[in-house]
């Protein structure tokens, strides 16, 4: 299937919430504000209709849980949206995952990952996205989709 | 539920064995006794009865099912007993779901991490817990019931 | 001037260009594309349009003209939108006058400094502003603003 | 069972694949070629006929899963090929897997990681493994079923 | 004189108060509490008639005293309990002291180290006991009594 | 000119404020206090009367006008107060300017740099200066034109 | 007492001289000059009578002794003027006895450590301390009760 | 223009002296002898007379206005003779100018950086250089001249 | 002479022994075995004649002459198999010849280095191989042997 | 022999070629171009013709040989040229060898040696020596007899 | 008192034992050996007697009765021996003690700290002394006088 | 050949001088003094002499020519005296030629390497020899001949 097929269709992303981001609006709320993961979610459906694309959103505590999903990508999926959360700054499994499946990638962070501790700012993910975007609460995730359609527009 | 209701009742501790743990009484000997896993449940079970308060034990080799188990102690355990071995040194992640749920927690180790190799010096885990021991064989566990209920009486 | 006052007159962002930028367009287009800075700032015009606010640009390669800048807006603008290209990576005093200033800010790249030398993954500006958005071209600043206008109403 | 016995009936070894193998063929041909992972299997399942050994192959993209398939190994394989992926340069828990079943092993890699990102350069699988076959291709697997073989035959 | 007759008598253990310890209950109560280091002596004091033992207890400020009532345990004393406190983190001649005198040893913190500055993640005196307790307030000396007599009898 | 003919006309000072200090009074007042750059130079210049010396200020957040500015000093100042702010930490050419025109030079900073970030505690200047003085507050430079005039008279 | 009545009476300040300083004059003049410490002991009550306080001088090569002076100043002195020598780079021991007492204290050194050696840059006390005065010789003791009574006025 | 039509104009040649060199021959003689500037110039305009080209010389102390004559070099200049000075360590500024108008350029050097302090050996102007001439006073800028050309000749 | 020819005559492949490796056999026996070089070299001539190839050996204690043993191998050998012994940390000249030489190399080590001191775990040698083969004692050569030829098959 | 007899003889020059030069012309040409070592040898001479002067030539791959060609220049050379290749980077013996002759050096190399790898920018021969002249190609060499001589003739 | 006097009467040395050496013989046998320090020192006084000097003997396990010691050395000692053990590597006062009094001052160590723990292989003494005698158990004592007294008498 | 039957026969030590000190005498005096190695030869030999043992003396600029000569010490000497010079610091191959030669070697270094530049600090030798005699000159080797024949006997 070409990139003219691709486009000619709905494109479709993947959105994936690393570990502990299902517990969002529980957690330390003057990191992460109150909102929590159903209604990001909401919101990121909504975001999708108004960008009139598919979206699949899936969530794991499981490293090589998150290594499957972007594996079972290939072929479905259009882009990805991924906060991977604790892995980003452990997990050369996921970074080579997303290497192997060589579809466009846009890393978000809900907080600002550069104002925290040394080991968050480094992140094993980042280098093999197209972007990175990060310190923008629940709206990280939107700015996310709009960065990674416009991106795949371009291509 | 207030912190008065909880002392009334029985407190409950989650106690978590990381990767490996299981195969205690047989792996390395000289480092670990040979003390099997089971030996050590029935001796934190015993000490709980003698503390009077409720255990749940889990062991996992899988880093996300230890977050799993940490996200679902939040409602249901007063404290937490954490051996996360081989984990300790290098997951963000369950250093997140311990910041997350913010239960009282105390980091065990049967061996003396600070006299084994350099990486094992390093915890991601202790910065958000109550406090560490290490090196006492299965009394650590032991050490860190008491130390655990004694720290959850004073809060 | 209290928020409140704020919010009833049109918002008002300055975009600040750091060294270099001024050739855009002419530059290792395989990093940054083709675009021109006019052509930039014209897009950055229009989305302020869209957005309703004001928007004033400045570009300057002199660190201290850029430290210059933030200080002047004060009391005139709601919020900034900062690439500090190369001064990013080295500039302690632009650092200094984001923190003095205390406005909103966000952090723009045009590439993916993940991606880059190790000496473009720390910025000194990062933890001093709202969040960073790197990798997504001319792009950047479109989602910058789109962030900081939402951030600002949040507050 | 002692050694005499071991050396009596068929040798049987097990070789684990980690995360992202499964994608082999697909996946950066520049760097791991073109054929698939079953295609490897097949390959492995011959030499092992040349040899005249069992072999039990795994794959997994969960770190805890590998843990897993290396403890179920107690008792019913007598030597361990592993080419751990991501996790080679982050698994304190494989190494401690292996170091508690306590059986000869071999670690093998597809590319040569010491000509690759300065973070490939680092395992902590080798120190506890007999030896480090790396950059062979596909051919890796086999050199190290020979050089498993080989030095479980001289114990 | 052997094990066998040392466990006929009354166990003896030399508990060992570091610099700035005397202050205890005076100093940044909110990382040390109220106690002062009588009272904290006094509990010692219960829990070793608890534990049917003997204790002697010893403070001082200077690097050297506390390796004199090191060396002067030899032969008097079962089992050390250190706070080296600020010495923890920058004392040699302690450690040497304490390999030299080869009497079980364990380390305790008032506080959890861990979760403090960089500088108190390390210590000297760690690698040469038996195990390190920190993060408990005054429980950490008396877990640290427990933890001790154990393991003597262990031996 | 030698030196007994400068000490015979009244001696001259060149105070110099680095970027940001401009805003000093609006900026951090936890960290700086409430003075205004203007009543801080007023208090210099009381004190320069009171001293018998001439004093000249200037202010820039331009590394190359401070390096400007010090050569300048040539032949017609006899010390420096120097408080480079944020260049303190990253200029080699303000350091060289001060080699260059060899004036006796004194560091000054109204904060404690050896209080805050890691980055901040190592300076390029005051390697080359007599001293720093760092912490007092707007004292810092009074203190440190004492300190200039005292040891210009020793030489 | 409080802070209003320790302004009535005259205000008391403790001036500590580290290790080695005692050999003053004698020790390496083109670092330290020709004074003897009695000669700057001289100079220091002769500033104290000018600032209307009581000061109090101690000298010692003993760490531990220097961490009991620290101690013993609780509720009679209110500030400290500290020279540490060598232990200055060392002691973590004497940072927190400064710590503990929470005295206003300087730190002074009569050389200009950052021209020295890369171990004499980093201070352990710096931190704990209203700031620091280095480079001055003789008078740096002069500038610290200058600044450490001015300090305490504001307070 | 293309390069033929070069090679039949005159060659133009810009050099840039960094921060401090206006100082030249006042500043530390024994690194950077006795000649001042416009002596260093005439030579240069001599050599380029030799050399049957057109120099233009501009220096600065402002690191902003060095990326500014870079820029401006395009289409007029066809090579770099840089001495970034003190700026050759810090600037990315300069050496993202330099990338970007991609002329060729020679980095020089009064002094033999390698000889110097630490902090002098790194260079980031250098790896974006066709090379690097250091340490044969003022003889490195005729020096570079004949090799720019040189290289120029051979492209 | 291309590389069809090449095929069609035998292979031939040089074997290099840096280092101390004419020792072996009476060279820790623990680490290396009892075998003595010239019984390696026997094996090493035999398995040529199993692979039907020309194999030629060299030994030396001088890294140059290494150096010339592989400059030498241009023209007349196929691949080269090196064990550069204690040279494999510290050669980049060695580096450089093999990077000149551009044949098919394959590194070998007796002893497993990634077990051993860290300033063994780092090979300037493997980069510009095609991979390493390391801890299979004497066995490491003839796989090196069957992995290079294997591979230069597949050119 | 004093200076003034030296000049008044023609003076004589030693170049050194260091590991792998040999194999100039054939060697990575992208790097090294196409020259031989006897192409650039005969410009060498052509080149101290010009200057009126005798030039030694000698290569080695061998770092005790260059020592030794270093040594046996005492009394007969001028002045050396060194492009010591790969033992630049690791050798402390040709260092010393300069220090101990203390004739004067002029270091090359052919390609930019601060635009590859990390492990190539550190030099253990350029602080012993005049002076850096690198990038150059086979000009390198020529600039540097120009260097070398006029340096000569100043002293 | 002049350098000729001196070498008229007898010479004197002063020999400093740091902490923990009063328990030689006691201590790590396999490290130091079974001797006493008084049959050491018995050693010391013989070859003493063979030099023809005087001894005198000093044991503190006080970092600042050590620097005490060295400090009354001035005036009636010509040399010191220093095994200043476990201070070695942690005291800068020492090292200033011994640089004050600028007496000939040599190092010793009973075992060889070059091969123990990487934090042994520093000492802040050596740098000050004339030498450092290492490994050879009470040996290195008199091999220490050997070397001091003929360094002495060359002076 | 037992260790008795050596003690009979006269011992037989190696000296072995590495690269550049056969200038001794010639090279920086001010570090080495002005004897020459014949000079330091003939007092080598009239030690040995003294203490009944015969020398062989060995001088080389080529690392491996350092090996071969350790190497055919086997079976032919007792002891080993080595004074690597530079290599002392990048050996490996020097450092595994006495691990397998396993004769006892005394390390010794004319200069005092602890205090000079820091990468003369590390030795690859010291840690396989006895131990390290460093800074005294030609009495170095001396001292470190009663140092191995003194330690030879105690064997």
């Amino acid at each position: 299937m070409n990139r003219k097929s691709i486009q000619k269709k709905r494109a479709s992303v993947l959105v994936i919430h690393g570990p502990n981001l299902n517990l969002l609006g529980t957690r330390e709320p003057d990191k992460y504000g109150n909102i929590t993961l159903d209604e990001i979610n909401n919101n990121i459906r909504l975001r999708a209709d108004e960008l009139d694309i598919d979206v699949k959103i899936f969530q794991s505590n499981i490293e090589g849980e998150i290594v499957n999903s972007i594996q079972e990508a290939i072929g479905s999926v259009d882009g990805i949206v991924i906060n991977a959360a604790g892995y980003t700054h452990t997990s050369v499994a996921i970074r080579d995952a997303l290497l192997a499946v060589n579809i466009p990638t846009v890393e978000v962070h809900i907080s600002n990952i550069h104002a925290r501790e040394e080991f968050r700012h480094h992140s094993f993910i980042a280098p093999v996205c197209i972007g990175q975007i990060a310190g923008f609460g629940i709206n990280s995730y939107l700015l996310a989709m709009d960065a990674l359609i416009a991106a795949i527009k371009k291509m």
